[in-house]
């Protein structure tokens, strides 16, 4: 394994960014590729996507199949050289997928090929799936999903938790993913902190959301609340989390669902994947009425997607409890303090209040997630493609107005069933502007 | 800096077990231990001290100064080759001091030499301190300890977390101390599991104390509650902690205090070393009724030792939060979303909170610490030099009655003044035997 630092220098010296030719080249040489693609090297299709933020990302087909390439380059994609960016994260990247693709190998991308020194990863093409994000503006429903995100977010979170690692197994983990503090720190940074001040790279609809951003930025119980979610990010090294678990990051079909880009990954709070997901599902959610084409044409999408929170709470957290009964191998809550029948009942009361306190963080960091993609940098489509803005304003202020309860008054929030209530309390809202 | 992995190989090719001539051959030719020693190596005093649990401490005295010389075996020393354990304990000890000798030069040994081979350091000698416990056995008062101790434990603690340091720093730490999970296991092994189930190196005074250990075992409240502080000693790395801080790690006289012994360092919790010296000054406390000689000779003693209890938290709160306000350069609580006077007050308010939560996280530790030198493998002089079992027993079971009250009603404590006087209270309860 290549170590933190070594991973850390930011441009190797053999990396070079790749054309179209040069990738043909270099994969034309790789066995595992050429195996997997078929066929002559100068025949294979080589398109550069083009959507992505930070990376590279090509497509590459053969006769015999295709595969998705991914290049890290030194900087923020998005945005160009002047945000620099380590290469380390493909590293990382690769490292959190191999931990991913172990446990949950349905869920992730195969990885065909992975070179360190070019910051590039060779996986398997996902197709005909979606980015999920899309599938939810257009109101698809996804009938297979809740189960699988559900599988994936509680095996790669309790097989990396102190539940199934030795202490000294976990350590040697947490360590091999300090180095990330890269893509960390964006997080830190535009998650939770520039929403809640000025910032430069803030943005909202405005001029609708003006006065909501203000009192965002002067809302002292709120600027409390998120610290504390920040300082549970900074400190908590719960588990090996994806750290940018939302719909961009998820990719589906009617029956399957894979999830990509795991570069932000690292030790942190379970809550913090667990709320990214219900947070973009909530978003899907307020962001529907805005694409409603007909009055109730999307109230079939409605009532399943916020069925979907609540599902995705209540299968997280029966499955995550299913593992610990079961598979209970880590230093945490040794079995032989809970002997007999007796111990079994006051364990099993502890796991609940383990997964209620869980629950807690994930309605903390959902609040949190909703905030940052309407108030801060990075958006999201299920809003932006409202065209109308009063009426794309109109959605936002109600997930906002939701996300400053769940924040500042979480612990009222004892179940996902008070979340989704309040939600379709918030979704009737008329916001007065 | 030594890499991780490199100190964690447990023995390096150039180790070897030094005895009285291989080191006075070895400090003959090391420059800085001949400058502090003075005269000819020929005529050096050295003396192996024989009493460290894990490691040999030599005295070597010349003409103009004296060292503390410290080699760490490849086993606990006091149990002998049965038990390895790693040479690297030196390295983490070794960086532990040099952070604790930055931030509080005058209350840890200077550092003369540090040989990684030889898993060696060579410190200033402290003379005529004493171990602090032996102190306390005697009945002695040190009216410069709350001072010194509170100052090293707000430095060390404060400028090691997330309020003084960046994300980036602040993993970086982390993980240079990641490998120490030996020394860490003997902690999660003998402190939070051990005294709470049958093991064979558990001992108490029996035949008195056979009964409360026994439900102690049987206690499942307890169990659950010592269960949560594992967690968070597992998986809560908030500051650098020292991790063995009792009053055995701490040598004083009248005048100075110096903390030694740091090789249990690594990122947890911080309330684990608060907690492990109020727990230490408590049973300095319980323990002195066996040690009275004539009714009431113990009695201005057991006033500052509970004075002392009150002091050292609140003066270490003070000092921390005297830290917050001045040196806060740390990623956590942005001076940005607190701005201006409201914003201060806000922050001022956040401050007492978050010291509340880490009192809390004290108060359980310091049952722990309790709990584990009465009934599990290390015990302690205070008790253990109280000769008549029955009035030992007497002893302990009141410094456990307190400990079992502060583990599980830890949330009914909100301040210092509700222990000392739970602690007041069990000093006078007579067990029933």
């Amino acid at each position: 394994m290549t170590t933190s630092a070594e991973a850390r220098q930011s441009t190797p010296s053999d990396y070079r960014i790749l054309n179209e030719t040069d990738l043909r080249n270099y994969l034309a040489e790789t066995p595992a590729v050429t195996a997997q693609l078929g066929g002559s090297a100068d025949h294979w299709s080589i398109t550069e996507v083009g959507d992505g933020n930070l990376n590279l990302v090509f497509i590459v087909k053969g006769p015999s199949g295709g595969l998705a390439v991914k290049q890290a380059l030194p900087y923020v994609r998005l945005v160009g050289e002047s945000w620099p960016l380590p290469l380390s994260r493909a590293h990382y990247e690769h490292l959190a997928l191999t931990h991913q693709g172990r446990l949950a190998p349905a869920l992730v991308p195969a990885i065909v090929h992975h070179d360190p020194a070019l910051a590039l990863t060779a996986m398997e093409l996902l197709e005909p799936h979606i980015i999920m994000r899309k599938g939810l503006v257009a109101g698809s429903i996804y009938p297979a999903f809740t189960d699988h995100i559900t599988t994936f977010m509680a095996r790669t979170l309790f097989f990396s938790s102190d539940l199934a690692l030795s202490a000294a197994a976990k350590k040697d983990a947490i360590a091999s993913f300090a180095g990330n503090h890269a893509l960390c720190k964006i997080t830190e940074d535009l998650i939770f902190t520039d929403p809640y001040r000025v910032a430069e790279q803030n943005r909202w609809t405005a001029p609708w959301l003006d006065r909501t951003a203000a009192e965002i930025r002067e809302d002292l119980d709120l600027h409390v609340a998120v610290s504390r979610l920040k300082l549970k990010f900074l400190s908590s090294a719960e588990a090996l989390i994806h750290g940018d678990l939302h719909t961009g990051s998820i990719m589906v079909t009617d029956t399957e669902t894979k999830v990509i880009d795991p570069e932000f990954a690292f030790y942190g709070p379970m809550g913090f994947d667990v709320g990214a997901l219900l947070a973009n599902l909530l978003m899907a959610y307020f962001a529907s009425a805005g694409h409603e084409q007909t009055p109730g044409n999307r109230e079939v999408f409605e009532t399943w997607v916020l069925a979907t929170v609540d599902q995705v709470w209540s299968a997280f957290a029966d499955e995550f409890l299913s593992l610990w009964r079961k598979e209970a191998t880590g230093d945490a809550y040794p079995p032989s303090l809970f002997p007999g029948e007796a111990g079994a009942a006051r364990l099993e009361v502890e796991r609940q209040a383990y997964m209620a306190r869980l629950f807690q963080d994930a309605v903390g960091f959902t609040a949190a997630k909703i905030i940052r993609r309407i108030l801060g940098l990075a958006h999201n489509i299920d809003f932006e493609q409202i065209e109308d803005t009063k009426r794309r304003a109109t959605c936002e202020a109600r997930a906002l107005r939701l996300a400053r309860t769940l924040m500042v008054e979480t612990a009222s929030f004892t179940s996902i069933e008070a979340v989704t209530r309040a939600a379709r309390e918030s979704r009737y809202w008329r916001p007065g502007f």
